[in-house]
């Protein structure tokens, strides 16, 4: 066999893998495996570089699968590629197997990212290139120099993100980007172009990117284009492979079962096809479909020296740049290894009585000084979420210039979140965004992604409440701070909450809430924060340092012996409930006031230390402005809520506070009446 | 003054009251609407046809803005139509007032959509020129020949949706639709070119649009580009005008405050212009700033004329019409009413112990026959979410071609939802959209818009749980049941529950669900089916029958006297509760089985029905296979609730059932354990 034939071997092998697992799980996708197996067999045949013995090494080149349903081809690369046996192929989308029906993030096995949800994948591939940049303007080319390479299919390319993707990639010129786009005119339910009739090439041509279309069946074209993308500096490029749907795909009567809708998303026998006949057809043996051909070891085998050796010379690279840079190489491990620098938190200057977004600000510029590989990006809300802030102490990203490290996100909430996932995936970064706490809606399929891969993404999200004010309601979050508190009851595969969520009270809160989600390194962290000014909480001693106790989710702010009622909020109906408690004091009311701005870390504290500051039973009285039902896993069943129950409305928000009862007055009523 | 003096005359005038009504406010966007005053003043003074009698004329051109916070360029022009008066002008932003911050549909002012999350106004835009385009298939050009415009800024052409409605609108040759891009360079926090270099032109065109480039502050462009996109009918036509953010603002020495990023979000003296200065050099006078010119009257005086002129023929059009075609005469009638015609319910043939997405898919067979002004659309799921009962009475809307009635959204499901949405608020259309469950989040910036403006959008949402099973946790929802149930707890303005949330137990419920969301013509409404196959559950009678008791949200499947404990779920884990209950039965248990689709219907009957179904203090055990949280409003106090606490995993999901705790046996021990 020549050299064209080998490759054509090991793809077929894919092929055979591919459906066979497909085929055993009873379920699953074999098309689009069968189609895209040419591409991914070159690419980790003679491109990809990675060291086998050492998976997490932070040079290696990154490939992130868009299309998780495409599973099978990359669990069949990794196999020819020594990550995953061919007992564990046969274990496909089994309990408790390490094939899972969509890839779940495992490094080690050389999976890079989670993905399912479409078009996700692709822009985590440009938050990593844009880390790689990033990484790369503070350590050099001698040891930030990877490739990025992302597989995209047909969905991938309808989803809406991917004009997000596109245009940041193409405007930020992210030259060390290279994605595959699998075009094999199948999707679900029907032919691509019954359903876009777009011109793919001139859309990415528009954002920026150099594109190269070739048969994505073919080696030598494959090969050509891959080298000819790794030759572009300046510009990300899309390489539009037209691939068949089911390649090598029979029927029993050995008539082509190839571009079919059919096979895209069941086993070929379920579409009426026959495996059997298709491995035959591949040069397998139907008896025996989960091998692997010597000459397609062979090729491994082969690409494994060389990468041995690739990884020597950049080892060899690592060393004496780190010998001639100290200071950058011990920056280069406290990078990769996640952990936030010291900071002096209590030194941090709150101006009082500001908005917690103002504090926020404050926060993020001691940041921008002290975390030098952290990344702040804003949807086109710098100057009003104050991610401005650390924006202050540094640059935005512009093409050919990652010195700063601020990311212009533009009007694009959903792309922002995945680019920073990505930017957490590929490591070495920190990665924090804001928007406004509205906007959250728009983030959400980016949030369940970052919690399920456990990542450490920071979200901050200002204007958190109606007193947004004149904006009306479409700007005003009421049913968000519940909705986002469904990820902090949600658990993780490791059994903690899925996402930390912080609502602090005052700035001094604010200080402690960014200093927990900093030191939050296994989940992402939501910080919530309010547009308007904030009395800061009364203390006996320093806010600050009473503050802290934020830690446990909640916390006395303060309290008379023998309270006939605990007051309840988090965020500013915190301060709401202080001025309530002056007159309701003046009435001999005695109180405690709880400011709980994590439902999820209170409920991580031990049952006594909960019992302590609301006991079971206990009259409560909890005031949110958000829905009701925010506060009820937090007051027990002897209580009272104060909520809004509507949308908001367009008006001055000391207005709305009045026509919607957020006032002391108010709270001074309500408590009346619940006591009497 | 010639005619383009008198022109510019009108769009000054436009400026001045925009700029005036946001310094009054001490809130608001003024560059922006100053920039686009031109457009809107040819556009609204000499093309868009409506019937200033008659806002609601079936036949109107509709005009769709998408940055909301452009406010008030469209409240000027509109007072200039006659649609506000100068008082309400000077209310904008105010408790009450007509002129709220983002504009809130309000057909007869002429605001035919509420806005503010930039990009989702567009695509109502092109999910009404879809509709039109159906309705003109079905009723003929005669009656059904209006433009559809949209007006979108450089956010909204950042927004990933642009690049839902780019594709699909090109996709469709929606040649009734014309969108301006108001291209000023500006965006919140930056000038556009630092974030995006994207060529849009190009892009449009990839997107199969025809695209025209002008000076958009130029009345004769405007007049021209407008005049060749009428003759376009092909083609989507995207008009870029170029604008100057601020057109006319001068600061207080008289330099000029054009083309600055402080103009966009804050009245003009916040961002250090000058107010009078400004309205002087509008030609205006400062002291009496909320003025109509008596010559601008005149322009929209003589085109109200015109206007009533051009609509007397189109109504002899359509009286003409009535009389040649009285069978579309009363469709016409009947669709534009909103109402749906009587179906017979009670006849739909299910077979039993089907998936409840068979279920409906055999209502939607029947729909597709009886409603013939109804659509549906489907994210590249139908096969999967059976909208395909639908689809395989019909046909999918082709380039050209609308006699079918189902909509290929392609992978994009935020766009469907806006395109649905689009489809209602044009009127005349009935529409529904279908994905998988876990999906819902990239839809729910839309889902809220929809249950702001109180549509009667279906969405169709199957695979509901973690029995999606091999797909694993990307693909298997766990909160999203108690996330969508946030949106019936969020009350609307008419103090409803803003949307209609269905998750019915079986088949038969399955059919009164359906029944539930056609009947309800005044919010949104969810319907929540199972991927896997569900027995139907007990009945003494008739199944169907008694599931029509879904109607009051919660109610009793089956009981024996003095009930021990109460079992509540919704969807299959109603049937998962009656296998269990055979095994408590048999072990002296009494029980009483309740089947709840939705909480919110429940909490909107008298008390005196919810406490003869659960009475307060009542033992109760909930299942569920979301968050536990999502029956804790239902269960009460003396409760016990098993959830699904965690991500889901992959795995068949019978073996999930075991693995995770949903059988009968499970449920067996969990109810002895709580009653012990």
């Amino acid at each position: 066999m020549n050299d064209i034939q080998v490759m054509n071997r090991a793809a077929d092998n894919i092929r055979i893998l591919a459906a066979s697992m497909v085929e055993k799980a009873k379920s699953g996708h074999p098309g689009g495996a069968m189609g895209g197996a040419d591409f991914v067999n070159v690419l980790f045949s003679e491109f990809l570089v990675y060291d086998p013995q050492n998976p997490k090494w932070e040079g290696r080149d990154r490939f992130f699968l868009d299309p998780g349903h495409m599973s099978p081809m990359l669990y069949s690369v990794l196999a020819l590629c020594g990550k995953y046996t061919l007992e564990e192929l046969q274990q496909f989308r089994q309990w408790g197997s390490v094939t899972p029906g969509h890839p779940e993030v495992d490094v080690c096995r050389g999976i890079e990212n989670t993905s399912g949800p479409l078009g996700q994948g692709h822009t985590y591939a440009v938050g990593a290139a844009i880390a790689a940049k990033f990484l790369q303007a503070r350590l050099g080319k001698e040891v930030m120099n990877q490739t990025i390479y992302a597989y995209i299919s047909d969905g991938g390319i309808q989803e809406e993100i991917s004009q997000g993707a596109g245009r940041v990639a193409g405007t930020l010129g992210l030259g060390n980007l290279i994605m595959f786009y699998d075009a094999n005119n199948i999707q679900l339910s029907t032919k691509v172009d019954e359903v876009d009739a777009e011109d793919v090439q001139k859309k990415y041509e528009a954002w920026g990117w150099k594109v190269l279309h070739i048969n994505g069946n073919d080696v030598q074209q494959i090969r050509a284009a891959l080298t000819e993308a790794k030759a572009e500096s300046m510009r990300p490029t899309l390489i539009i492979g037209d691939t068949l749907m089911g390649k090598g795909a029979m029927g029993p009567d050995q008539s082509s079962y190839e571009n079919k809708v059919s096979t895209h998303g069941q086993p070929l026998s379920a579409a009426g096809a026959s495996i059997a006949e298709t491995i035959k057809n591949l040069g397998g043996d139907p008896e025996h479909p989960f091998t692997i051909f010597p000459e397609v070891e062979a090729i491994y085998a082969k690409r494994r020296a060389e990468l041995e050796a690739i990884v020597a010379e950049r080892y060899a690279a690592k060393k004496a740049w780190s010998e001639a840079h100290p200071d950058l190489a011990a920056k280069l491990e406290q990078w990769f290894s996640g952990q936030v620098p010291a900071i002096d938190w209590a030194a941090i200057q709150q101006k009082p009585n500001q908005a917690t977004r103002a504090g926020s600000a404050t926060v993020l510029g001691v940041l921008a000084e002290q975390v030098e590989n952290m990344v702040v990006a804003s949807a086109d809300l710098s100057n009003s979420d104050k991610t401005d802030g650390f924006l202050k102490k540094t640059h935005a990203f512009v093409k050919g210039d990652f010195s700063g490290a601020f990311f212009q996100a533009g009007v694009a909430e959903l792309t922002m979140a995945c680019i920073c996932i990505g930017m957490c995936l590929h490591g070495g970064v920190i990665a924090a965004c804001g928007t406004f706490f509205v906007f959250s809606d728009y983030m959400k399929p980016a949030m369940r992604m970052a919690a399920l891969m456990e990542l450490p993404v920071k979200f901050i999200w200002t204007h958190d409440a109606f007193r947004v004010g004149e904006d009306g309601p479409t700007h005003e979050p009421v049913e968000q701070e519940a909705q986002v508190r469904l990820l902090e009851k949600l658990k993780n595969h490791k059994g903690k909450s899925s996402m930390l969520v912080l609502r602090p009270a005052d700035v001094e809160e604010a200080t402690v809430a960014w200093k927990l989600a900093m030191e939050n390194t296994s989940t992402p962290t939501a910080l919530i924060f309010s547009r308007q000014n904030i009395n800061n909480l009364p203390a006996d001693t320093d806010r600050y340092q009473e503050a802290l106790q934020a830690a446990k989710g909640a916390y006395i702010v303060n309290e008379d012996a023998n309270p006939d009622v605990i007051l309840v909020a988090s965020g500013s109906e915190v301060s709401t409930l202080v001025e309530g408690a002056a007159l309701l004091r003046a009435d001999g009311i005695k109180l405690r006031i709880v400011s709980a701005p994590s439902e999820g870390l209170f409920r991580a504290q031990s049952k006594e230390y909960q019992e302590s500051v609301i006991p079971t039973g206990s009259k409560v009285f909890g005031l949110t402005a958000g829905l009701p039902v925010t506060l009820e896993g937090l007051v027990g069943s002897n209580s009272k809520i104060w909520g809004l129950e509507s949308f908001g409305f367009s008006a001055p928000y000391k207005v709305l506070d009045e026509k919607l009862g957020f006032t002391a007055q108010h709270v001074y009523q309500q408590v009346k009446e619940f006591l009497a």
